[in-house]
């Protein structure tokens, strides 16, 4: 089977400059749900046809397996289609989709490629309690499709008809240059219709077969914001669904984003308004707080993670502790019962078994072993203005509150650190190191007064 | 044409001290709402009849362009709008809003009051599927307005009637003082009800007109603290379908709060459970994360604003990045390219282009000049237990981590400020300033043991 | 009245390791619910009939009140409740309800038991859009209940009966055991069906009679995650509407969650997605931010408490202000007028009247007196390695910024501390204490230059 997908409209009604093809949906471009879903069908070619916007989109979603066929104007789908013809394999039926219909699955598709087989003309039809503005599916007696009829065009009983076309089909590919070439734009728009293409697939002797899909919105089109936002909540509330059929605990399926994948272990619960996005894994009993962001990370079993946590690029071990307000960046790596609290940073660094950085902290490029108490207000200084060095700190040491640790720097196994200490230079195993200070008391200090303004 | 707004009632139902017109819809004063309707419809006289709460609604509200009536006792709406008559023109007609009603549009009032002219009684009605409860508005056969019948009053054949009263009328003015002197109070409540003129209105010859809302919530009014959540979510589900309209992307039409006004550029994307209060500015291509809280701000284009951040009274340049969790307080002026990060809070400062505090800093009261890097833990010590004091940073300034720079104090141009250092006289241009330190270790230390309990 | 909860079954489509009746809704297991709902009709016995995970419920449930039967093999809730039988007094009538049907009102249940007396067989029914599945209540002519009918042996008439049986009853108890005894398990699933019954009540002369719920999700059950997270949201609902009744604003009553108790004074106002767990009160006019987590907590009149607050386990007097981004933990008590501001945590500490620590700061183990003022970046380092100390900072200190307190230290009325201080040694009253310090300008630093990777 060849798919051929229709990308080329400009979506003026977006009031965006990015084509209207590569708006986000669930985080990344309705072309490419669309791409995705044509994959799972194991298209012998698979061809986009662009226009609008053409570089950006081919840019957007280019891959071994797409070719990409250009409709320089915008002269309806019939001619959108034609554009393709020269890519495909004449031998095999072509199934035709829409580059801002996003929804479609695959078993949907499948029903219909299977209905039509390999000589039949196959329509993809849903019911819509209103169809108004759609074009009608008419039947004979016995059920077989007559034609389909524009709105303007119907009679008052064919406006009756709920069934309507959804402009995807599947169609036998080798008659496909004739029909194409022999579409008329005689209509308003001055458009060459995709869909008068049924009339001579009939009159050909190609039996005219529908299917219809499990869910309305599989057949829904992007054209305006509003739209985009209607089917991004259908893909949340679906997603949520097959988290729930799945056993995680959602504590409110209408109030969780997964914009990529997110794979549960089993015993998940994840509270009201967290946001996941690329590839998220949590295992087993981990549990998520309210209003976490969670980019791109595996957190290990038995985790729990507290409110207003934001990961991105990091890995969890398991029983690990974090939040509430913890913040892990890009390389953070974590091993098993670490824990990380509030107002504490960690950015390219690896933080070993069982150590603890609770408050107000900033990690970054660092190596911590196991057993360190990272105290409240520590800082690695990383950055000389110029380049970032790494900071080592060994097992079981105990950093002291407000600590500046110089990079690059190494901190010995056992080593206590005071509080409120710069440390620029290695310490040794086991020392307490410390800047020598005085604590001096003075009598007599006036404290200033509020001054008129 | 007069306009008189009803705003007396006491809300017992909302089991509050604040008078009811002023319970806050997105933000603002129900009855702020409606003066600002009736205030684009440019009538003659604006007047408003209080009672409940007199002083605090007269205070609220308290402008110019308004007149206030008072209505010691409340005694029923053809009583309240008698209390306005003295305060209004009796040769333009008079149109009657309410004050606990705010969600009625402007063109539905002028579909009212041009269906009325000069002479016409006109009545807002609104067809419901349950009318249980309203007074029904009783047709003849050629559809003109008979009457109303209240419920109570209804026969089983008027009881079927689905199109109610609202209450909202234009009326012509020089006959209103003799109609609401004539009406009755012989009800149930002991009222006198201006829902009574009408009959009068019709045996005086006057043509009796109707119009009706484009939605059914601009008729609804709030008696509880359910009806006042009803109707926020109304108004913010219309902001986000006009956000949605001009081509804002929004994750989530029904989790946005816009409290004021939201404008914004082309490409704008809004991700979940944002609040926005008063006057926001978005430029183009600017990205809002999850959880953003914004009040009274302009963000130049492309800048993005990550999770958790709270914006307030502050201005932010293009191509900024903020977040996540950054804080700007009032006086926050950040240039173009500069960059806040997580646990940095900006009060009444400047910050010059490009320049970057990233991680768990306090800047206050100060200037800071462009290309400045401010480490990790810097604090300006801006207040000396009685006055504020300013800090000043020049361009191309490194601050070393956890600096504290004592108020008022001047850092020149290129100077190099070492981690760890508390900076209280002003610093010549290029050079590195420290605090001497020694960094001592000691061996023999010996931690402290855990005690028992 | 007896009251016996059917609680022994797996719930397989649950996914989870967790028996089903200890999967929480709004924070505590489903059968706790129903337990609370058992109390209040006051039972002379109340027995939870156990299997499947037995140890777990009996320990999460176990209290004076309640005894425990086992059901080693779940041979359907006919057998289920015999199991129970031993248990409970024969005088008086036995109420049976499920762990996994957990809001079921007790005006409902003391409906039905009204109903059914002391000698009647009561049934909890409802009536459904779509009945599809459920056992249909026949009725005779006269109305009364002849028998229930299973879907799978319904004639066409009789599936097209809408009013379903809930499978809760209340039973005469004396012979109970011999219906009991008598049901037949020659059925698809090979169980003894509790509703079989009724046709030995029937036919024992007991009147049959029904009640009904006010509300369906009364009579829902958990058997999925999508069902429990469907009842979770009834239940949110439920508590939104009555905190709305009472007069409390939510800013969206589809965006709270309370899992526990929340009390609220008069003219409360609650932001978008707060979270309250465990008992939370909140006096006159307290405001809170969107997006807080609130537990276990009492606030006082006036407080306002600003986005992103994380309060646990604390108390707040009147009048102090909160946030954004505070974070209480257990044992912060705060008097009246204390501003705790944003990037600070308090833990185990008293601060006094009218003190303030508004940004980047760790209170721990503290003793704060009234007119503190903790500067920026302030740390009490309570934390030596293995024990946790106390900081005591009198009335009036003027703690300067980046100050660390090593504790136990106690610092005197009055002093001020220089901004980045170690203070390790006690303060008298009224002393300024500081760290001898240089700061030293060097000429001629050559700023390191960027590294090629």
């Amino acid at each position: 089977m060849n798919i051929v997908i229709l990308a080329a409209g400009m979506g003026k009604r977006m009031h965006s400059a990015l084509p209207k093809v590569l708006h986000p949906l669930a985080g990344r471009p309705l072309l490419s749900h669309v791409l995705d879903t044509a994959r799972t069908l194991d298209p012998t070619r698979l061809v986009v046809v662009i226009g609008h916007g053409a570089d950006a989109v081919r840019a957007a979603v280019a891959a071994p397996d797409v070719q990409f066929a250009v409709q320089e104007q915008q002269l309806g789908t019939g001619h959108a289609l034609a554009q393709a013809l020269p890519l495909i394999d004449p031998n095999v039926p072509t199934l035709v989709l829409y580059g801002d219909v996003p929804l479609t699955r695959a078993s949907t598709l499948r029903r219909l490629t299977d209905a039509a087989g390999r000589n039949g003309y196959g329509i993809l039809t849903v019911t819509l309690d209103d169809p108004t503005g759609y074009g009608r599916i008419v039947r004979d007696a016995a059920g077989k499709v007559v034609r389909i009829v524009e709105q303007k065009d119907a009679s008052a009983a064919e406006r009756e008809i709920a069934e309507i076309n959804t402009g995807i089909v599947v169609t036998p590919t080798a008659p496909l240059a004739g029909w194409l070439a022999a579409l008329k734009n005689d209509n308003a728009q001055g458009e060459f219709y995709l869909t008068d293409v049924v009339e001579q697939a009939k009159a050909a002797g190609h039996p005219i077969v529908t299917a219809q899909p499990d869910d309305e919105a599989e057949t829904l089109g992007v054209n305006s914001k509003q739209q985009l936002a209607e089917l991004e909540r259908v893909y949340q509330r679906n997603v949520a669904d097959s988290l729930l059929v799945a056993g995680v605990t959602l504590a409110d399926p209408a109030r969780i984003d997964v914009r990529g994948t997110l794979t549960c272990g089993r015993d998940v619960f994840i509270d009201v308004n967290c946001v996941f996005e690329g590839d998220v894994t949590l295992a087993d009993n981990v549990t998520i707080g309210p209003n976490c962001v969670i980019r791109n990370a595996a957190i290990g079993a038995g985790t729990r993670i507290d409110a207003y946590t934001h990961i991105e690029d990091a890995s969890v071990g398991a029983q690990a502790v974090l939040g509430p307000y913890a913040r892990l960046r890009p390389g953070a790596k974590l091993a098993d019962e670490v824990h990380v609290g509030n107002f504490v940073e960690v950015k390219n660094a690896n933080i070993g078994h069982g150590s603890k950085a609770n408050h107000l902290s900033y990690v970054g490029d660092a190596d911590i072993g196991a057993g360190v108490n990272i105290g409240a207000g520590t800082i690695t200084c990383n950055y000389d203005g110029a380049n970032k060095h790494r900071t080592v700190i060994e097992d079981n040491v105990f950093v002291g509150s407000d600590t500046q640790l110089v990079a690059p720097v190494r901190v010995g196994r056992g080593v206590t650190i005071a509080a409120g200490t710069t440390v620029w230079k290695d310490v040794a195993d086991d020392m307490l190191v410390l800047n020598e200070k005085s604590q001096v008391s003075k009598a007599g200090y006036a404290r200033p007064v509020k001054k008129k303004k």
